[in-house]
């Protein structure tokens, strides 16, 4: 059966007398959404079938720190035993602060709701979390604490609208190491509850019938095409489109002069394009977690964060994704840090580390050096200092614990533009990306056509979604290895539980 | 037949015995791109039959001023006639500027090479244009000039990458009626050369086949759903989709709460679903055309545009989209016009007029009425009149024409914030928008996949496509209907060549 030339996702049921295999659920995808959701799909008894592109499974959750943002309902468990309280009505009005006319309020609401018996779901694994609370700012922990800030939670305006609480939950070890830890755990528990993988299986389209109803896939396994059955649904957790270069210029042309790209390097929209191939819609597409953390160490805060023309345009303890935001927004994304002497130290996450673009014993110097408007970086700072010493920032709000005049020389500019920031060697540069749009989705993970109608048999879950994270502006590390599992459970139970 | 639940825009070319109608090119839309197509079809002799939803024929080309964006190639002969030079390279260099990595390289050389020949066409049809050039800064003309600057062209930083040269070419008449001019001598020929037109037509879906190829189209045509059959092919001019609440907020959400939808009641966003049913790409999907004109009056420019942190944010001579575009990315998009005496009116185009939020005789009065923090107008005013009053502008660069100090009391305050900014009788307010995503096309309407595959049979134009103009940094006045016309044009050219 050859594909439909223009179609190249989409295979015609009726075109089919037999299949290679009958399953009951077919997952695509075997990262953090799939294997979540093979887990619940199995637990209800399904008999399920996950397909992998790569070699192993893991998928950019294991790459990641796994750090979930979970709460709400009095507190997750972990938040409870270190003191700590939380409530779903604060984390829905958190949540609806973040992300605004770009939020899904139905999974906002599910998501605060069922939080917290997530965290037990993943505890319940193996995964380790230590009774212990991190409060410095930072990106990762680089101590064994499991509880920190992943967000926005005590800068403005977010701050104004709910009760600041950390949420961000990563396994304990020391270093970044969460998401092997709990790919592993995870990969582990979906095998041992008889879910059969394979990988180096690549899906190259769905099945679906004259009806609508999606009934299987096609996929390439040891070298042959095959057709697939499944009975109750297909599941696409194949991750977001970060490394298709082709998409971002279509669907988010905004990132191509600064991003660079975070994901594996299957993230190439595969199970986008299927869902939509098969009818489905793709929303917020143009929206990326965009970052650059000047900070550890965080008394880098102290700092100002100004644009080419020497004006603040964020409060600096905004979360990275909200700073990636806002500079991804400043002319040519050209963005420096000024820290006096007392506070200066070289962002810790950059090889090698940034440049400074201008240094002096006045601002002056700094600004000339670094090719600022004459005076426009003084006459920021002057406007600051009267302030700061007041303990107020009235411009941008940021939190008093990191207000001091900036007057103790000498000064440094750090650049914080693109090209300037440089990962592994210098190998790479850009500002961190990867990105939110995906196919619109139920709670469930029900797949919805453009005119908000459920395609029978198909589900989607993580990135290849979009789901609970829809803005860097508002995002927070752990929204989307969070979203991931928590809706890829949803999604597995759903399909599973499913009519024939 | 019947829909297919999920894809209701879609039908299967196999499943059809008999057609009510057979014709070689059915176009789909009867505004500017459509017409436009349908004289072409017409012109190499193929059948062609034009469907439209509305009552009449005009789409939202007839309710614009009909202003072109045309230039290039030495000059069109209106420039030349007034004593002006253009040239292809010019206006290439100006276009790339404008779009960024949002452009399409490919289009933008196709239509500076082909936009001087395009007002010829449009001059063939009837349609008058006056030897004069209206220099002022404006929107529309309000005398009878048919040529003015309708971009950024004298703004920076495109005056400092091409030749300043007016390219909007407006029909000659008093007030706004072009459109109407345009439109109605564009269908009187279309209708004379022999295109079916069929009013009250609403199109259902396509008709493919199982090779992909598009076969024709169900459309509702005096309350019966019938099939047509379109052996050369269909051609999609369908508009935009602004008036489609819900598509706006999947795909431009950060609009929502700012924009006030500008076009026809039918941008709907039909021709873009239709396309993507059939397997087409739809890009770009997240831009828009964003617009609060501030002038007339001219003078008003001598003011300073600032945001609720009292910061200016881009150069005041900046064409109103463009305009749009900063003001839509500040905070909740607080942004007020500071006016001093000399300067001060009120702007033309809002009824009733924005209020005055400020005003007295310091700047610190305006701040303080205003609520906003204390001392940032004072230290913006203060920063610009220092460098204004040598005729420079270092943070943003507006052009010497329009810098003088804002010293002589008493000033005003002027909002445009959204919800300050009303139309006719102050029945709605908001920012005007229409949106700039759609199909992927090639040059000459061929509708793309995802995959840079040709969808045989399917061609677009118009604001169904990601055409010319893809974001409102750079849009210009005449770039919607420069674009839907010429790419119109070359739809149906194509679509009538192409092998039965």
């Amino acid at each position: 059966m050859s594909a439909i030339t223009v179609k190249p996702w989409l295979r015609r049921y009726e075109d089919y007398d037999e299949f290679y295999l009958s399953t009951e659920v077919v997952i695509c995808g075997y990262g953090g959404a799939g294997a979540s959701a093979a887990l619940e799909a199995r637990r209800v008894g399904a008999d399920v079938l996950v397909l992998e592109r790569a070699s192993g499974g893991g998928g950019s959750t294991q790459m990641s720190s796994c750090e979930m943002y979970l709460g709400g309902s009095g507190g997750t468990k972990l938040q409870r035993e270190v003191g700590l309280e939380d409530s779903t009505d604060n984390m829905i009005a958190y949540l609806s602060e973040c992300f605004g006319a770009h939020g899904d309020p139905e999974k906002i609401r599910v998501y605060a709701e069922g939080a917290a018996e997530h965290f037990d779901w993943v505890e319940s694994l193996g995964v380790p979390y230590k009774r212990a609370v991190y409060l410095e700012r930072t990106v990762v922990p680089f101590s064994d604490e499991s509880l920190l800030f992943t967000g926005n939670e005590r800068a403005w305006p977010f701050n104004t609208v709910a009760q600041p609480v950390p949420r961000g939950h990563v396994p304990s070890k020391e270093g970044d190491e969460g998401g092997r830890i709990f790919m592993q755990a995870l990969m582990a528990t979906v095998e041992a509850e008889g879910a059969l993988i394979k990988t180096d299986a690549r899906v190259l389209g769905l099945i679906q019938d004259d009806s609508g109803r999606v009934r299987g896939v096609v996929a390439r396994i040891d070298g042959m095409e095959v057709a697939i059955e499944a009975s109750r649904g297909v599941i696409l957790t194949a991750g977001g489109f970060v490394m298709n270069r082709e998409m971002l210029a279509r669907h988010a042309a905004h990132t191509v002069p600064f991003g660079e790209p975070y994901g594996n390097q299957w993230d190439m929209g595969d199970g986008i394009q299927m869902g939509m191939a098969a009818g489905g819609n793709a929303i917020n597409m143009d929206q990326c977690f965009i970052s650059f953390a000047f900070y550890p160490p965080a008394k880098l805060t102290y700092g100002l964060l100004v644009n080419n023309k020497g004006q603040r345009f964020i409060n600096e303890d905004a979360y990275l994704a909200r700073m990636g935001h806002y500079a991804g927004i400043q002319d040519k994304q050209e963005v420096y840090l000024l820290v006096q002497n007392e506070d200066f130290e070289l962002p810790h996450y950059f090889d090698p580390p940034p440049p400074l673009v201008g240094t002096g014993d006045t601002v002056a110097e700094v600004e000339r050096e670094a090719g600022l408007p004459i005076g426009s970086l003084q006459a920021t700072v002057e406007y600051y200092n009267q302030h700061a010493a007041q303990g107020e920032d009235p411009l941008l709000h940021k939190s008093a614990d990191w207000l001091k005049p900036i007057d103790k020389p000498p000064y440094a500019l750090i650049s914080m533009k693109p090209a300037d920031v440089k990962y592994p060697l210098g190998e790479n540069s850009g500002w961190l990306m990867f990105t939110l749009g995906g196919l619109e989705t139920l709670a469930d993970g029900e797949v919805l056509t453009p005119q908000g109608v459920v395609i029978p048999g198909l589900y989607a879950a993580g990135r290849t979604t979009a789901g609970l994270p829809r803005t860097a502006k508002g995002y927070a590390s752990g929204m989307s290895v969070g979203d991931a599992t928590f809706f890829g459970r949803r999604a597995g139970k759903q399909a599973a539980s499913a009519a024939d």
